[in-house]
C-alpha cells in the first residue's frame, strides 16, 4: 500500500489557562515516519479524549510527566499496523495503545512493551469500545470501583459524571455486583438515558432547578445551585451513601459528603469540575464528614492495575457479549485537526458518552 | 463524711458563634444530689479539657448528640466515689467516667455501664495520666495511629499539634513502632519540648517566620505564614510523609498533602484550626493528592475502639513504668468556675501539653 508523504499531528504550543482554546496547539504536517527497524507503523483509527488530559497539559509534577511545549499531544487510541518487523505483529493487526494525536505511529522496538501496546480482537468489541468499556475508562471504573469503593451487594452506589466515559461502566458495573446505584448526571437526556438504558436505579439532574420547598444549602453562596443534588441524594439515597465514586468533585462532591453513611468509602476518580479552575482548585469544605462518619476517601491511578487489565477485559467483555452491559461513544469526526474543538467538550459537558476522535477507518 | 449542701456546675446557656466567650455558659449552685438508689455518687477530682467540646456545643447531628441548651456541659474527668449503693464500687474507689463539668455527679445504677465508668489504679499512673495518655487523648493516639495510620518501621510519620494531649501520644508510639517522627507545634517551648524530652526526631514550628530563600507558596493569599511548614517538611521529611496524623486541619492539612509519599495514610483525627470558624470550614484545596499518590484520608472516632481500651490502656501503662513514653498535663486550678476562662485556651494554643481542670483533692 502507498502511505502518505506527511503526517498530521496536534502538538502543544503553550500551557493552558483555565479551558485550553486553540492557542494551546500546533498543527503540523511532520515528515511521514518509516517504520523504525524491528518495531512497527500504525496508522491511527480512533483517539481516546479523557478529561485526564487536561492535568497533562500542567506543569509540574503529577502521576506521569507532563507533555512537554512542542511534543506530540499525549493520547491513547487505536489503530491498525501498516507496517512491521516485530515478530508479534503483522500488517493488518487492530492494536491498541498510546500513539498520540497524530495520524501515523512509528513505534520502537523498546517502546512496544513500554507503551502497553496490544492486539485487540475486535469479535469482542467495536474499536469504540475498546476506547471505552474495554479502554482505559473501563479499567479506571472496573478497579476505582472495585478495588477502592468496595461495594457489598444490597450498599448504595452514587456516581458523578454518570453518562460519561467511566461512570456508566462505573454504574453498570454497580449494578451487576447487586448495589442500589444512583447517577449524577447534567441534563435530562443524559439522566433519562443512564435510567431507561443502563439500568441505574435513579440519576440526579445537577443542572435542575431546586426543587420546591426545598431547604436552602449551608454553603454561603451559590448553595441554591445544588439543593437539586442535595434533594435528590435525599430522596433516592434516603439511608445515605455507602460508596461514591467522584468525578466531577467542587461542590457535588462536597454536598455528597453530608449524605454519608457510616463506613463510606469515596473513590476520587476526577474533578472534571475543578481542572479548568486557573484560581486554583476548591477544597471538600465537607471533608469532617469523614470522621463523623468513619469514612475514607482514596485516590487511585488506573496504570497502577495494568497487569490486571486483562482480567478486567474478559471480565467486561462477557458482560458486554450477554447484553449486561452496554456503551454509549460520542464519536466526532475530522481527524485529528477536530481534535482542539473536541477536547473542550470534555470540560462543558456537551458530549455525551465517551468522547472519541476518529482519524481513519 | 459530711457533703456540701450545693453542687456547682457549668451549663451551656447558648450556643457559640466563634470561640467560646463566657457568654455561653451560666454557674450554676444546683441542690446537692443524693446516691442513687443502686448506684453511686462520684466527688469529682479532674476534668478533661478536649477541643471535641467545641463541636459538642453545636447544634446539628454528629457523631453523638449535642449538649441540650441549659444541661450541664459533657467532660470526661475522674473522681472519688463518696457513697455507694453499687456492688462493684466501694467508698474511695477511684473512677473514671464521663462526669460533665460538675463538682460532684449522681450515677444511677443503668448509668454507670453506659457511662463507661470504670475503677483506675492510681498506681499506675497520676489521675492527670489516667485523663491523657490512659484517657481518652491516648485511646485516640493508639487507635488512630495504629488502626488508621498503619504505620510500618521505617516510615515517616507526621503529627500536627505534636505538643498537645493527642499528639505527644501520636509521636512517641509511632517512635517506639519504629517509625521516623516529625512534629508540627507552634512555638519553640513546644517544639523544643517534643524533641528534646519526646524523643521525636524534628519538629516544625508553624508559627516561625519562613526560612530565608524559601520559594513563595502556592496557594493565592497569606502563603508565607506557611512557608516554614513547606520548609520544614522539605528537610525533615525529604522522601515525603507515609502516615499523617491531623489534629488540625487548616493551612497545615493542605501543605502535608503537597508532600505526600505513595500510599500515604491521613488519619483526621480533629481540625482545631476550623472549628471556630464561623464562616464555616476550609477544605483541603489540595486533597487531589490523594489521587497523584494513590492516598487515603480517613476519619475514625474513639468511642468506636471501647471495647479495646483495657488492650491500649495495658500497653501505654507498660510504656508508662518503662520510662519509655511520657506525658505532659497542663493542670488549670480554681475548679468548675475556671472552665469558661480554660477551655479556649486550646483553641488558641495557650495550653502546653494535655490540659486538666482541677476540680478537688
Amino acid at each position: 500500500m502507498s502511505l502518505p508523504t506527511v503526517n498530521r499531528q496536534v502538538r502543544l504550543a503553550q500551557r493552558p489557562r483555565g479551558l485550553p482554546g486553540p492557542e494551546c496547539w500546533r498543527l503540523v504536517d511532520d515528515a511521514m515516519p518509516s517504520c523504525p527497524a524491528g518495531g512497527l507503523l500504525v496508522q491511527v483509527m480512533a483517539l481516546s479524549l479523557d478529561p485526564a488530559m487536561r492535568g497533562w497539559m500542567n506543569e509540574g509534577k503529577s502521576y506521569i510527566p507532563p507533555v512537554a511545549i512542542d511534543e506530540v499531544m499525549r493520547a491513547g487510541g487505536i489503530g491498525r499496523v501498516v507496517a512491521s518487523q516485530h515478530a508479534d505483529f503483522a500488517v493488518g493487526d487492530v492494536v491498541t495503545g498510546g500513539p498520540g494525536v497524530q495520524e501515523y505511529w512509528a513505534v520502537a522496538p523498546d517502546q512496544v512493551k513500554r507503551s502497553g501496546l496490544a492486539k485487540i480482537d475486535l469479535r469482542l468489541a467495536t474499536p469504540a469500545q475498546w476506547l471505552n468499556v474495554l479502554g482505559m475508562p473501563g479499567m479506571t471504573a472496573y478497579f476505582g470501583l472495585l478495588e477502592v469503593g468496595r461495594p457489598q451487594a444490597g450498599e448504595t452506589v452514587v456516581v458523578s459524571g454518570a453518562a460519561g466515559a467511566v461512570g456508566q461502566t462505573v454504574g453498570q458495573l454497580a449494578k451487576i455486583k447487586g448495589c442500589r446505584v444512583v447517577g449524577i448526571a447534567g441534563g435530562p437526556d443524559k439522566c433519562r438515558w443512564v435510567v431507561d438504558e443502563l439500568g441505574f436505579d435513579a440519576c440526579i439532574d445537577y443542572k435542575a432547578p431546586a426543587p420546591q420547598g426545598a431547604a436552602s444549602g449551608s454553603s454561603p453562596e451559590g448553595a441554591r445551585r445544588w439543593d437539586a443534588v442535595r434533594e435528590g441524594l435525599k430522596q433516592h439515597a434516603p439511608d445515605g451513601v455507602d460508596v461514591y465514586f467522584d468525578n466531577v468533585g467542587g461542590e457535588i462532591l462536597d454536598t455528597v459528603l453530608t449524605r454519608l453513611r457510616r463506613g463510606a468509602r469515596i473513590a476520587i476518580c476526577g474533578a472534571i469540575s475543578q481542572y479548568n479552575a486557573s484560581e486554583g482548585m476548591t477544597g471538600p469544605r465537607h471533608y469532617m464528614s469523614l470522621l463523623v462518619n468513619r469514612a475514607r476517601m482514596e485516590g487511585f491511578v488506573v496504570f497502577d492495575y495494568a497487569a490486571r487489565y486483562g482480567e478486567a477485559i474478559r471480565e467486561m467483555a462477557g458482560y458486554l457479549r450477554a447484553g449486561r452491559m452496554k456503551s454509549r461513544e460520542d464519536v466526532v469526526k475530522g481527524g485529528v485537526a477536530a481534535f482542539p474543538d473536541a477536547l473542550p467538550m470534555l470540560f462543558t459537558g456537551a458530549n455525551f458518552g465517551k468522547l472519541v476522535l476518529h482519524v481513519s477507518d
